[in-house]
């Protein structure tokens, strides 16, 4: 079972510029990052865009539909910027059926000694691999349904909504 | 739903004494390990000992069955030393029933730039939050079932015994 | 002998604050980096200002100034962003005399991965203790007179401005 | 002016491999080192030998007194295991005159996240750069010279054997 991976940059891919003194996408980390894990799930990945969510349009967003929509892909995991990630979570929600989606992204770049994103890589492919049909986000250890989710913008913790029942 | 996170050593938890020029067990990384994560899964760990695996006895893996069997919770995830991870792992799906046991590793230690570690971590975690009743390894972004796993020795992966229809 | 060490911020100390997605200054890590190079040159540590070198202004050159003439210590280490590094030792150069002055910083912030700090403070600590009287700047490995250096704004290297027999 | 340097081994150059779970020697890191510290100083590298320093022969010292002796650079630096650090110091200071040798390694291979080893080569680099004609271990920020240094095994630091004023 090959796992379809979209990245689309976010704060996970984001670099250091020595020269500008600023943060800057480059290339993807993310084949790094799994041969960091020693990961031998099949993953067919492919890079969409690289950008930084606040900056992320509607065409943006109607790409990545299209491309989850167009996968030959049962499981798909989409690499994505936490600002925005719920906005892009209940556009997919709304309109890809019968696969399982889920977008996860990280707080601090991966190249921080500080980043989260290889936990959170490791979690999002356990998750693709486990959940039924549906779309989700995978933070903070945890996976949220893509209708029942926002970005906590005081912790940068990802909560619920409303607590419902969903077996977590 | 509280995780209950049993650490029983392995190469998750080797430091380097400078002193000695020698890999040691001083105290476990995994609460480190999981506010990197930002994981906010409710856990409660306790270790149970702090053993490389190829030095664990019948009397350690009784043990472990023995807190597995006492857990209150419902789910279980046990860090331990990749060598003979499949012997505890057969030892616990002889003996436990009605519970997740999913157990993880490391390659190379925490502390070391090139772990595996923080990948395991995020992937058994999710594991065990999505896996039916059952005993379990995670590695290398995989599931395996207790009963159909290995260790590679010489490519260090771990792998199914037998090929089997597992949903995977 | 004590080394006097004068932080004034600059890429160094630059930390990633995963709220706001931005770098900013919280505290030095020169400590921090002292303990993990194990040196026990002696070191008497203070902090005049946590700023970006770009934002300098010449009443804050005028402090660093004064706290270097005022110093006991014969032997001044100051860190300081690399964009304005020239300027400052400029400054320090026509007024300081009859002590031995090392400016030195970093590229890359001392939390990346790919952080020169940790090599620039053995090599700014070792310079400072060898150097004769007089205001240098320590960076990639080098060491360069006050009045003949500039950073290569292209490359982000420090250079002489006239290559001159210094003895290098 | 172009600076020799001569790695033998130590806990600088150990690895962790994974299939083992042994520390080992594959290839240098000093290239890799000297890149992250941006060091833009002229460096000839040579591997003379890759061993840790306790299994470190007569001959190993004979083969690095005569590439000293040889070199057509006035300064060198060699990178060795901390533990017989002192003895090559010896041998090297007892027979190689007319030029500025120093020795420096690792408490905590570069690897380690908590490693010592870029610190102490940028202070290395500086030392063999600016220290008159000699022979000097550099370690813990500070230099020592050859006939006046033991590494303190319970404390793992370098010290003076007798405290003699020679400017520190």
């Amino acid at each position: 079972m090959t796992i379809r991976l979209f990245v689309t940059g976010g704060t996970f891919d984001k670099e250091y510029n020595e020269i500008e003194g600023k943060l800057y996408f480059k290339e993807t980390h993310l084949q790094e990052m799994i041969a960091l894990g020693r990961s031998k799930v099949p993953v067919a990945l492919r890079t969409l865009m690289m950008v930084d969510s606040l900056e992320m349009t509607d065409a943006d967003r109607e790409l990545i539909v299209g491309q989850c929509l167009a996968a030959d892909e049962e499981r798909i995991l989409v690499t994505h910027g936490t600002d925005t990630m719920e906005v892009t979570a209940r556009v997919l929600g709304n309109r890809v059926n019968g696969k399982t989606v889920v977008l996860t992204g990280a707080m601090v770049p991966y190249k921080f000694g500080s980043s989260d994103g290889l936990f959170n890589l490791g979690s999002a492919l356990a998750f693709v691999q486990t959940l039924p049909h549906g779309v989700y986000i995978a933070m903070n250890g945890k996976w949220f349904r893509w209708d029942n989710v926002r970005k906590n913008r005081a912790t940068g913790e990802f909560e619920e909504i409303r607590t419902i029942d969903n077996g977590q």
